[in-house]
């Protein structure tokens, strides 16, 4: 199997534009003839502090974020802010609004509920996880201090087609698995955080980007290199950043705007995504259970109508180079993960084999 | 400049063996015909986790690491660690012994002070920073939980070149800057932890090495993903790691075991280490003031008699693709760290110019 005939389905760490794997292959050794690898830069440098500043500034223009609020580039992945948002948004005692809907929500609310009284204003378990409860149906607490969403369920296949009204309460987002796949109307939000390993970069880089006047004290048993004023204040300079994955995510940047932008990319998303949904609809061999309206552009979540034939499924996918395919395993399954990187070439051989399969086995 | 005539002497990020980086640029797209790069590689995956055995394998044998400690690949620096470390070691009220031998022991006071009671051992301060303190002087305290000391100070240029004693509390250490660069008797120490970005690999990657026994619940308010304990008992599954960040390291421990392992590079180190001191003990123009006993093998740190004379010493190096010789803004001066991955003709290259430049102003 050559690299040329492999896609890479993974659900994150995945698929990365090519482009910019190969920038970095030509760069490694020495970025643009400062005699160092980008990792071997001392962070405070001048080379690092201009590859770190043009980030900001190309991810501000992709995502159009206004001058209030600030990009903090930060380490720990997700699963570390389900802890430290509450640590550094909400005192002892406070109390947050939290969706449920599916795998990662769940995360999140069990983490907050050791700092916060967790509201969970609608559950996506009274419908199996098949859709995004509809705004009518939330009971949201009128003392909450932030709502949180998961805008894309990785496990789940779901994702938000519309942004939640929540008045004065901070809208909050966990947008690890769609952030940069589709333009994001930021002042409608209070914070916005995503882990990198999907459309941005390596795993680690934690990007969170939060209005001014929610950078408040954290508690005080915080760790300072997780507060996010201490953070802010410093400029990013209180401690070592991911200096390479800071690096790889700014030639992502790069490559995004290249491509025409958020909006660019998002309508090639939704084009990728339908037609694999519309493969799967129209056999009988697959199903996938998500209410339409509420489908992931990024990840397809569906299932062998016999589940028998999963294990030879995914053997004979590998095969043809279809690579990690598998559901997650709490949830079981198939799931095609079409992150921002994934070429057409890739959904028309997936789509291709789904129909040789479903032949086969007709 | 090209970038075979340069060196780099940051304090870290820095120099990373040559080797290394190339092997990296070869694997980048593909690597060993998976069709993924190790970044876009999913880490539950068969093939980053056998990336991630070796790594842990090599390390142990490098260090030979005991059966009854554990080997944690975390995330956040060791910034991060300064809090994570009493939060996963000891209950509110808690008391620790610090040793302040310089700018980085004196950050992890500062943090730890945050968590537990702080009883300073001994300070270089008596002395300017210019060594570190004999151990007879040292006044413990009999309810520590643990004793803290940082093996090696970046900033100032001083390391234990002896093992201190405490008896039935735990000897802990941050080994940010000289891991890996000597053996270390682990038997010996409760925990060491480490930052990645000097002899490791990318920042961000950060290891811990503790005792199984020293491994608890952490206090409450630990966010899970910084729980040693969870951590563990995840086998590191918990979240998703720094997956390239590991790859990169387990490449350095390889190249670490291919010459011969930590008492063969110690030896080269330290040859290094000594030909430049040497240099500068030997002339008037500049100076050293740690004591010669004291002396870090990793990062020299001198001063021009003439500090006036220092702006176009830099300068003047750098033309000469001698990268990066300032000292800590905190200290001032010069510094020249010798990582494992500098190699003897960078410190040929550095003695040269010390002498050509002390020539040029006698």
């Amino acid at each position: 199997m050559t690299s040329s005939a492999s896609y890479n389905f993974a659900a994150g760490p995945g698929i990365m534009p090519r482009e910019v794997l190969m920038q970095a292959r030509e760069e490694l050794l020495d970025w643009q003839g400062s005699g160092m690898s980008v990792m071997e830069m001392p962070f405070t440098g001048e080379a690092f502090q201009a590859i770190m500043g043009e980030a900001q500034r190309d991810l501000r223009e992709l995502l159009g974020v206004p001058d209030d609020y600030r990009i903090l580039f930060l380490q720990g992945g997700a699963s570390a802010q389900f802890a430290l948002l509450p640590m550094n948004l909400l005192p002892p005692g406070g109390a947050a609004d939290y969706l449920d809907t599916g795998h990662w929500s769940r995360k999140a609310i069990a983490e907050a509920s050791r700092y916060v009284r967790v509201n969970v204003a609608a559950s996506g378990a009274d419908h199996d996880y098949r859709r995004i409860p509809a705004q009518a149906s939330w009971r949201l607490d009128p003392q909450a201090g932030y709502c949180h969403i998961t805008s894309n369920e990785t496990a789940d296949g779901l994702a938000y087609h519309w942004l939640p009204e929540t008045g004065r309460v901070p809208l909050v987002a966990d947008m690890t698995s769609d952030f940069l796949s589709r333009p994001i109307a930021v002042e409608r939000f209070g914070v916005i955080y995503a882990g990198a390993q999907k459309n941005i970069g390596p795993a680690g880089l934690t990007i969170v980007i939060i209005r001014d006047d929610l950078i408040r004290p954290a508690r005080p048993e915080t760790p300072s290199a997780f507060s996010y004023r201490v953070q802010a204040e410093s400029g990013g300079r209180f401690n070592t950043p991911l200096t390479y994955a800071v690096y790889i995510a700014g030639l992502v940047f790069r490559w995004l705007l290249r491509r025409g932008g958020l909006a660019a990319i998002a309508e090639r998303n939704r084009c990728k995504s339908d037609r694999l949904y519309a493969a799967i609809d129209g056999s009988d061999l697959y199903a996938c259970h998500q209410r339409v309206a509420d489908r992931s552009a990024m990840n397809v979540c569906f299932h062998l109508a016999d589940a028998s034939l999963t294990a030879g499924f995914l053997q004979q996918a590998r095969q043809q180079g279809l690579l990690n395919l598998q559901g997650h395993p709490a949830v079981g399954g198939l799931r095609a993960s079409l992150y921002n990187a994934m070429p057409d070439a890739g959904v028309d051989a997936l789509i291709a084999f789904l129909r040789a399969f479903a032949a086969r086995h007709a």
